[in-house]
């Protein structure tokens, strides 16, 4: 079908969705649903909902408060979307599964795909989770127990158990001819999308992977073994999904075979679950880098409160450190009250120029773009930058306090103690993140509390050791 | 093809690879890559980087000094791989365009599919987008420089233009025909994997997706008007890429149409693409809210420095402006030494707790969780986060303040600057980026320091204005 000019020039109909109307949930529609909920008219919630796609219907429950989304979740509860639930963030689904309450919980589990199955269930208690499963019919439960068997945030965790497979010894012909004619068996372990089949051998270890486009646009009588890619990339059901994201991204894949310890396959990782895992792992770096544990958004206030505590007391610690340096200098600070006021400035910038590298050394990491073979270029690099730049810092730093206070030796001390804090700031930055991801360690947790406390320190005691060397 | 225990328990070849195997390229081969070079065995290098998928040749490119990698690319000048130069990072690329020079590059850029071209051609200046433009025929030229033509980040930068369309009258058996024996002009303009075909009317306005599994799994008298989905996601040619990730990931789409302004359809997005976009965006926040404009772990020194230096004079501005606050209590400093010791405290954990519930407003805004419906809720339940843990810390602080310097009343006057602080900070945590949002500026960019501006301060002005006040 290749287009002509007529064709295109018959076009007069009213032409494509105005660019808002892309994103679905909008303003306005929530305002109608919060007061159609305050009415009291269960009738037109349940409609309001079901009109919607499950992941905006999602979004809507997710922007409620607690108690609205209790209420709809009360109204929806005879007939609520399996999808939905799905869809849902993890701190709301948590909720929303203590409305619903087990049993209720249960028959919505049962319509899910095994991997969406295990992902509600993975955030229960085990008493919980036995409940649960107890409610639940026995094919089905098997195959979540296997699932729940895997450690988290596996391949294990990832897959889904409907796989197509077809003999090394058949041709397409005899594919499509399998794929049409299905027993009701076999139609029930189908998955209900799927991108690539997969080629097995008599033990069932995957030998080739075959997209469908070329399956579509191949000749029946041709071998399945003439098409398949024997070079796929397999997954063991133990490996980490940051890795399997890492290989998604590389290979440009849209599936991908899981196999067992002894090599056989017993699942597919598919896209739409391995973006999820992108954004779950991207989340998890900007949350550690901000010294947030993890997205609290929606929980509540008492609980976020004690979440970032443990963090704030790390900072407290840190910066009773720093004081404790600059009292050290209580004797010089007596003598000079404008060493007082410079003196937050040599630790701040020393702060923000180290938070730069590291967020630009904790990125390639997670990239795998920063590596041994190339760490020792990154270091020597950091420090070029942060000498030249603390050159230019210590020159407009050491006018202005010249400047403020009318002496020069105060302007040569805050440039001096600009340039080395520089310098161990661009060092800090890329040495920190590289020795605690040696140690195993992701190196978003903890980088940044190490950071400033190393600047912080060497910038107070730089500064004002300087100054009660060089001016008293 | 359903698993017997028989075949199960067939199994006794070596197993699945080992975990590490899972990511290609290991410290050891690079090791080895760069023994290789250094030993001038031009053979022998181009052998080795041939044998790697071009996704892993793109990260040892990536590693290696700019002087290697020149040696490198001029090894492989002659034969050169379109698909290592699509997987490049984008400075890594810009490097290797210019050893390549414009004319060479011409001739790989044609190998490309139009999306990848484009991808590589929109970093050149215009001139040399001329250049190379005019090296290429006539057909791929015109894909390109309508490419070109359409805003940078949007839908049509992303799209390709090769697209798999039915009319509504056919049936599942003509498609299948028509994929299998195609002419060769038919060919040219065949995706080379896809994953939907797509059913357009006369005018050629998409009218449904059919998924591909669902096409085989269906008999061939069955009409694909019957197999379609309606209700598929349109895409605009100029709506933003991100967007576009957010309906992708939203809908779990791994294609998705692209509609010029008369609604017809002129290319597809592939879920490859958009899981780019998404790290590009991701990068883009992580860089944003370190204080960095963009990666730049493979730029030059000079360049690097420059970057960093004009937010580090922001940075500098905020803190003179901090100490010029100080500087209006320099009467009460001098009366008292522990006030300039104990004042980083305040100000420090100010910015800490700031940055946190920065952190997650950004990434909310970002995520489009945080909207007008819930933002007076978030903003409250911050404000409450932020006095709670306020109280908390005063009452250490203030216990520690009185311990170390034996005054009672300075840790009362350290506390409720503490208080006062850590509500600021929430306040501002959340308002700034939703501020900077509304006036349509990504809130990555400005919020942290304008946030630190804010915390600093108030972090000092309220514990030395309240030390003047309530101390002499």
């Amino acid at each position: 079908m290749v287009d002509t000019e007529d064709n295109r020039k018959n076009a007069n109909s009213p032409g494509p969705p105005p660019e808002e109307e892309v994103l679905d949930l909008k303003p306005e529609e929530e305002q109608v649903f919060l007061e159609v909920l305050l009415s009291g008219d269960k009738l037109r919630v349940r409609e309001l909902i079901e009109e919607l796609h499950p992941a905006d219907a999602a979004d809507m429950l997710e922007h409620l408060s607690p108690d609205d989304r209790a209420m709809v979740v009360n109204i929806l509860r005879d007939n609520f979307d399996p999808d939905l639930l799905a869809e849902l963030d993890e701190t709301v689904r948590d909720h929303v599964v203590d409305v619903l309450g087990l049993e209720d919980l249960a028959a919505v589990i049962v319509e899910l795909d095994s991997d969406d199955a295990l992902e509600v269930l993975e955030e229960l208690d085990e008493g919980e989770q036995k409940q649960v499963l107890d409610a639940i019919p026995a094919g089905d439960r098997t195959l979540i127990e296997e699932g729940l068997s895997y450690p988290e945030d596996s391949a294990g965790r990832l897959m889904q158990r409907e796989v197509v497979t077809v003999p090394t010894f058949w041709n397409v012909g005899q594919t499509i001819d399998f794929l049409r004619h299905k027993t009701e068996t076999e139609k029930a372990v189908m998955p209900g999308v799927f991108y690539d089949i997969f080629v097995v051998d008599p033990t069932h270890r995957p030998v080739g992977s075959i997209p469908l486009s070329r399956l579509l646009t191949t000749d029946r009588p041709v071998p399945v073994t003439d098409l398949m890619d024997a070079e796929m990339k397999v997954l063991p059901v133990s490996v980490d999904q940051e890795d399997v994201a890492f290989v998604f991204r590389q290979r440009d894949l849209v599936s991908a075979p899981v196999v067992d310890d002894g090599g056989r396959l017993i699942g597919i990782i598919t896209i739409d679950d391995v973006v999820d895992v992108i954004h779950e792992e991207h989340e998890e770096d900007i949350m550690l880098l901000g010294g947030v544990k993890e997205d609290d958004l929606y929980e509540a206030s008492l609980y976020t409160m004690r979440a970032r505590f443990s963090w704030l007391v790390v900072n407290l610690a840190t910066a009773i450190l720093a004081s404790v340096v600059i009292g050290l200098f209580d004797a010089t600070l007596q003598q000079m009250v404008a060493l007082a006021i410079l003196m937050p400035i040599v630790a701040s910038m020393g702060g923000n120029a180290g938070t730069q590298t590291l967020t630009v050394a904790v990125r390639a990491l997670a990239m795998k773009e920063l590596t041994p073979a190339n760490a020792s270029r990154v270091i020597g690099k950091e420090l070029l930058v942060g000498c030249f730049n603390g050159i230019l810092f210590a020159v407009l730093i050491g006018g202005v306090a010249w400047g403020w206070f009318g002496d020069p030796t105060l302007g040569v001390v805050i440039g001096l103690a600009m340039v080395v804090n520089m310098i161990v700031a661009g060092l800090a930055g890329t040495t920190i993140p590289l020795a605690l991801d040696r140690f195993g360690i992701d190196p978003a947790v903890a980088s940044g509390v190490f950071l400033t406390t190393i600047t912080d320190v060497v910038g107070f005691f730089v500064f004002l050791g300087l100054a009660g060397l060089i001016m008293f």
